[in-house]
């Protein structure tokens, strides 16, 4: 008997996902390259219906491609919370609607607990597409799968990550993903965008070392495998002064990188503001755009192997 | 030869359906209940354009995953309508310019008339999704095949109308749609929301007995087989003291059920608020949600029915 | 060895098309009429993204539908430019991550330059579907081809322009695609909304003769084979009381047409507000509304022989 990880599934927390699930997601991820610039009829009959109560162009045609590239259907609505709120219908309410047209639900929502509350209240299943602060699980995959696609692993690897450490749900997702790997992990930020203690004490816990410093060093640069680089977002900045001054240091350019590992690789969840300069665009140490296209990948492995 | 109401009819009113009609829609509907959860090509090739000028999220779904799962295909936009008028183009106009694109239109719009002005300029089917304060034909039709589907009949049957009897477009086209059947009105409401009097007299004038109470009386829902209840909704009420006194006395709770027929169901339009406490969601009373699925499937047919 | 204009290439400016080109989209465009209320699978498997930073419902629609009809499949956004930039992201970057998703881009955006921009950073096809005040290729290609189907040639007609010629995005277009024919140029216009100097210097350059008019002279209108109307924006004119005034008097009416040709064609890019009368619909003149229908057309055309 063949087994079927993930069949049926929700997706609400990268920590719901064994190793051996995550290495599952990926091996699909690439088989199912090969339709991803046309179609088949693999989800043909099958509706996916995203709830966006948070604006996310780019996450809903992630999810709307691969959805379509595997032949499936789609229908959905994104609107703010409050918009919902307004009418006084519940979420709950709303997602047992939903649930009588679609054959799974793609759901991101301001709240932490949204996407495992309607999870609990529907009959099909759920995917997370980023809720609250802390979880955004399909972009941890697909952060963990650029990594495996384009360095062969993932144990073993210095993965350092750059800017706001404290804020970035992508970068939390991503922590949580790379323990279920040996990771050394390297922690660069502005002294007020630090990691959270409650983080760093989980990886004390676990017996994990990190290393932890406010400028990217050149010994930092050169020991990496991996540069994870966030926006820094103005509102995190009661005083605009700080903020311009963070700002104007927190930006990776090609001077940083003259003595990287010649197989270095550069990321970032995107949108990018000014934190990666253009110019390192055209080296072949930035796979962000890349980082899209295996996003496209990974969301077609989750779709299939949830609804076949 | 085999007769095919409703073959490129336009669906305006639900008085302009006959008993016939409406009956071999609910036949329609349970024979594609199998595709409900799958997808046929029965519409291939069939496009729906959907122009809302009110914003109705769970009314396009509805519509969009019904011609979906038929194979046909969607577009559409949905605005306020003050958006069209800013342009200065006239409703007509714009739905003479849709036409080119699909096989059948699908209207919501404040004012009453609108579906039924852009039937009459343009050569495809129209269906109306909600117009004015008066008529919702598919929410009628929904509403009835639940009953159909639920009791095995309509015949016969003691229907209760609970809450905002005076504004509640789906209550008004609803008992039109039930003119076509014998069936004895209860109608309790507050008495700033009762039922008008326009409504009464046509009732009178048709012979048919109903009875009106302001508040749900145990001897009332003893008799019920169908509690339909409506929000309440605070913008009718000048007074905000009077809406929050009537809000707190207007909510269908276990309680009131306790001497119920035991095959007694409760239906609802949603969106509920709170005048149908969560209690009841796993009662068997409640058929709410499955009144959406319900939804689904009259859609399906009246859209099978009029394009094929 | 069969030759294939078009394939491959971004759609930007009309004038980028050689006459042979536009013939060729033209001929194509009649060919696929036969699919303009059914469906084929010439272009399954490809998506084609919409990337709408300026409102446009007809376009989006008028695209999407080719697309669907044509067996393809659709995704994309439309919002105010003002809203992208207010996440700080460049257009190029969110193209970038868009070419990931689909096989050919549609964009409008309210500058000049921003389709070819586009185009120049991105792998797959990119169709101009209107930038800035000078190009909207597509809607050229519609107007001409509405010329050609009514008309039979294009060549040695009166193409009379009526309404605001200085800031109509259509009408530049027009122009321009009309250059790789021989034309005779009415132009008529209030005033303040005269054809702007340099696109009669270049008509000048290129030994074209045209006429031009304030007022529509029985004279010109009885020369004419075509009248292109455009609506005249309120916002145009700084004083009211001029923009009233204008109005009232750029109205085309049957009054206008007592002497006109048997078989003249009144076309408009649409919406119209009052600019061409409604009683003008049923008389044999108005195509503007079939023009609606060729503009399908066109674009299926030109999706297909893109991306085949």
């Amino acid at each position: 008997m063949v087994s079927k990880p993930l069949h049926g599934r929700d997706v609400i927390s990268i920590r719901d996902l064994s190793k051996y699930e995550v290495i599952s997601i990926f091996e699909e991820a690439n088989g199912l390259e090969r339709y991803a610039r046309s179609k088949t009829d693999l989800l043909r009959g099958k509706m996916m219906a995203f709830m966006f109560f948070e604006p996310s162009t780019r996450t809903k045609l992630s999810f709307e491609a691969a959805m379509k590239r595997l032949g499936g259907d789609v229908i959905g609505f994104e609107e703010p919370s409050t918009t919902s709120m307004a009418k006084g219908e519940s979420l709950i309410d709303t997602a047992r609607v939903i649930e009588n047209y679609a054959d799974i639900i793609v759901v991101r929502h301001p709240y932490e607990g949204a996407a495992k509350a309607i999870a609990e209240a529907v009959h099909v299943p759920v995917i997370n597409a980023g809720s609250g602060a802390l979880s955004h699980p399909t972009q941890a995959l697909i952060d963990m799968y650029s990594i495996w696609r384009e360095k062969g692993r993932i144990d073993g690897l210095t993965v350092l990550f750059y800017g706001d450490l404290k804020y970035s749900r992508s970068v939390r997702s991503l922590i949580n993903g790379l323990l279920n790997f040996k990771v050394n992990f390297v922690f660069v930020s502005p002294e007020p965008l630090k990691l959270k203690e409650e983080v760093k004490e989980e990886l004390g816990l676990l017996g994990i070392e990190y290393a932890e410093h406010t400028m990217l060093t050149e010994e930092a640069v050169r020991a990496a495998d991996v540069i994870y680089v966030t926006r820094i977002q103005r509102e995190r900045f009661a005083d605009p002064m700080e903020y311009e001054k963070v700002r104007g240091s927190y930006r990776l350019t090609s001077r940083h990188l003259q003595n990287a590992k010649e197989n270095l690789i550069v990321l970032h969840p995107l949108p990018r503001v000014d934190e990666v300069d253009v110019e390192l665009d055209k080296t072949p140490y930035a796979k962000y755009f890349k980082q899209v296209f295996y996003g496209l990948l990974v969301r077609m492995a989750l779709l299939k192997m949830i609804l076949t």
